[in-house]
């Protein structure tokens, strides 16, 4: 089969692979119908991760057919369409009991990290019971897609963490896929007044057709005093930070109220200034997490009844054998106003 | 009548003053039977706190007797004996309806503060109903001074924010009058194991006596090495942070768990850093906060059940006349091995 | 000025009474803009109420325009514009300290009730900052009128007490006016799929206009097998019972599921069978209530984001003066294909 | 090996029976240490439960030495010291997902049900990684024993369903051993006041001696009314059933204050009367429910903490192969003074 593989920083490779086998019972073999590439792969290849040793198929987000399962699985049957969860959850170690499955002992992020990815034309799956979601039919593939990872992780990591409840003022800074994942889910709890904050008018013009009521650049517009404007002086009851950076960070700090959450998102490459000399008496919450995907389940539902529309993060598609061609694009995402790119297999 | 004035930084005075008038139909005027001095009014002293004002009666805790109230006042009557919480509370404005009392757009913390505060023969109480909470008789008076402001403080925001469950193991960093108020608050949820943490020996020695299972102190054990000895390396379920530096805040961030959480009780006067390179992705939550005092009268019905006992704090005794002397052992509380000092009108 | 006022069971007249004056200074004065029938005002017609004395003016829902206030009122002035909450809060007693408002102990529900209500020209309201919530420029007089009462009540002891989540299924018991807002108001939190049951087909059709995704009329079907069916036997996430009668009641324990939430908004003249025999074992939970009315200012503000459009709910119009006219419409909803009649003041 | 067998209503015998063998690579043997009799197995003998096919090994709760595991554990290892929790878990289905082990698809309440139970000398387990808790060196066994079943049920399903907080006042309507776990768990959470109702006056003892402030016995005292005094007329917070007939979960809803909840614990045979005309105003809660026994591994670290002693609910000690004996006593728990009897396998 084929995979692209890590061939150390900076270098990835589309070429031929020993095809996966099942090695515990509790494991699958998934083809993949259509795969996508993730700010984190190019984290990856940039050779910020080190924990990938070259080698490794990348790609932890995937749609795909069940082609044989483990003698212990018993939810999924061969022949099934399913989602790959990027979290993989063996479902009896201490942190899975309480639902914390992003820090399973056997799983977690492991899918194009420690054990070989998705970005291939089939991946092996362990834990697949609680690894793998039965896709119904007649859901759309490219939404279905977006629930391996960037949905889910908008909407625990950013929105249900964030507590975002009806009413509320909300920020989002960053609007990234994953931002703009947060940015969907943050309405399924009706907040009155959504603001996006970005760098990019591109990115801004989606945030605003998704969903967002105010969009700010703050390379044109200062964003602290323009929410402070906004909100009487109050400022937001959430602020969602979906960049990584220690800038993106501060301007969650300047604009939430009292009694409000800052529910980090963004990957941190450094340490961010808190300054909980202004904050200690403000009761706020902060929080940091990499999603659990427990919210898997509920967001395919969702997906079903037609409450949420992911597939609107699509931008572009190509064949998975052009995956070193959309890496391209998707490493230059701004300049080719790229958010997520559907790969399928033929 | 007397009063502690606070005459710029460095200076107070314990001297005739006219005593406090009823202002607003909703206010109460209360003759002190106990006050107590707070880490706070020493930073005032120091010139920390520049919305104080010369001229400024100091202290926001005390217990006393009702001598008039407003003609709106429905709770409290004349010769009602009453805790005063460091908390005024209009109960009318957007945060008192969210319960966000330390917020209070007529209240929060002003005595001592905005208004002439406790540390008084008398002293006027806006928002009586809200602001006051009569003491049944027969309750300790030593304890009920703490139901002031450091038992709410300890409980609210150390062990509710930071969600205290049985069987949890959690570090509670620095050992003064709100780390002890905090370490007592949080035995009504059953930790398994608590830690305390100081450079005092003698501080830890009484959180031992209060309930402590280990003690360390930094200035012969590395903390963060102990704990995760102590807990196999997985770290504590809850961090509260007491003390207010940087260095303490760390120590929380080496310790906690995933999934766990940090509650800073600690007053701030410079930025901290916060390691998001390390927690983006451990799933945690840091609340911070000013006491709302919505817990004082739970606190009220523990204390009289027996289920607490704050008295257990009170290291020093001297009249209120004394209390200039008080402040010179509060000052060197280390020395003197002083926690809280009760200052009792004669 | 004019007031419909009730002379016990059976005999209600619009006559010329006393305006209402200033009793105690927290006391505002309103003069009514629009006004609203609600249930409960029938049941008191009927003799069903004890509690309300022959001579009392009826109604608890008006939006008006403040003529007066006592001098303890400081959110409110005169000239407002306000909504009269249906719950009186006096923000200072025990159950005021929990946000039960509907307990309060100088409060609760008096409107129409125990002291004069909203169906008059002009009406005193006790405790007014807590008890009227200022109407901003440009929202919707009528949706305004709505959250005096039935919208705050689908959504706190229907919606809220249910824990309605997104992605769940849910079923309504009862498509009249508190039935249909706790329609409205669950789509805050996005359930996949709500199910509406009613006897009469107009509401069946007005609940599939305003979301309802399935509508069941249990004249012509088993409502409980249709449920099993829809949700392959699982039953539903929620049910809120907006009736108040056995057999209603007995359909929310029938179809629903392990783990779920019966949330009770009916008023029930008589007790129900609770079938613990085959729900002691199901992990369910019943919620029961009165409004405390705490998420009015949440509802305004998604009222004037657009979130949500309670003025749908309305069906007829009258002038004020011609309340018994409406009366007699509303005494025959099903007929009349009435839901919630405006009564404007001339 | 011997086991304990249901013949039929009204026959049980202490009997050779074929050894337990390894079915499912999931599964585990575990050779009984100690075991013990639930009301349950009263239920079952007296033909109540009719699910239980003569044959049937009875028993759910026990303590053992695991002889041998299939290829998929691992968890748990030969010759581990285990608690066998009542509930099997396969951790795996909808319900597991939601930590909702009760009503697990392939599991949850089987032991001496569907399958063969503890009271025996040896036994299979199912899903033997989430099923079994590893037993510490150290743990008091009759302690870890309590923690198979009514520990968890009294805490999960009493205490924390009706969310005891610090501070409350708790009515626990019957004190036999769920009653009694319920009041041990309930001090979890320290409420300042806990009444006991039973007509048992040895075990109105027993819960003084356990931590019970008052006791009422119903036989000679009016229960609602002694609360009624207790409480100012107001009720209590929380009330929790744990004897499963009409009589006392009205007692309940005669106590309950408004906003207070109901936690029923008990196994009711027929429907009760639900006055929600008195009860639909009160915005009270309330829970039932078969138990997780998700607070398992947090229940066995507070007992090697020493926070609570189940231990101390065993009143009774034999042999296992005295188990037909041991059934009489527990038959006539009230005149024989019997709690929890221990077997103890030679």
């Amino acid at each position: 089969m084929k995979a692209l593989v890590y061939h150390g920083a900076g270098k990835k490779h589309w070429e031929e692979k020993t095809p996966p086998q099942l090695i515990e019972s509790t494991d699958a073999i998934v083809r993949i119908i259509k795969t996508t590439i993730c700010g984190t792969d190019l984290h990856i290849l940039k050779g910020d991760v080190p924990t990938v040793d070259a080698g490794r198929t990348l790609g932890h987000e995937g749609i795909g057919v069940v082609e044989s399962v483990g003698e212990s699985v018993h939810n999924i049957k061969v022949g099934d369409k399913v989602i790959i969860s990027c979290i993989t959850v063996c479902g009896r170690c201490r942190y899975c009991k309480r639902q914390l499955y992003s820090h399973c002992e056997d799983g977690g992020w492991i899918l194009g990290h420690k054990i070989d990815g998705t970005q291939a034309e089939k991946v092996r799956i362990p834990h697949a019971d609680n690894s793998l979601h039965r896709l119904p039919e007649g859901v759309n593939e490219d939404a279905a897609l977006m629930l391996s990872d960037i949905l889910p992780t908008g909407l625990e990591i950013g929105v249900i963490n964030g507590r975002v409840q009806p009413g509320n003022t909300i920020a989002l800074v960053g609007a990234g896929p994953v931002g703009l994942s947060a940015l969907l889910a943050s309405q399924f709890y009706s907040p009155a007044h959504i603001i996006m904050i970005d760098t990019d008018d591109n990115r801004l013009r989606v945030a605003q057709q998704l969903g967002a009521n105010t969009i700010i650049n703050p390379t044109r517009q200062n964003a602290v005093e323009e929410i402070q404007k906004l909100t009487d002086g109050i400022g937001v009851d959430v602020a969602i930070e979906c960049v990584g950076i220690p800038a993106t960070f501060k301007i969650c700090q300047d604009i939430i109220t009292a009694g409000g959450y800052i529910a980090n998102v963004g990957v941190h490459g450094k340490s961010v200034e808190l300054h909980l000399e202004d904050l200690w008496i403000k009761n706020i919450t902060i929080t940091t997490g990499l999603v659990n995907t427990s919210s898997t389940p509920m967001l395919l539902k969702s997906v079903q009844s037609g409450k949420i529309s992911p597939e609107k993060l699509v931008t572009h598609r190509y064949s998975l054998s052009e995956i070193e061609t959309a890496y391209e694009v998707f490493g230059n995402a701004a300049k080719e106003q790229a958010l997520k790119i559907v790969l399928t297999a033929e």
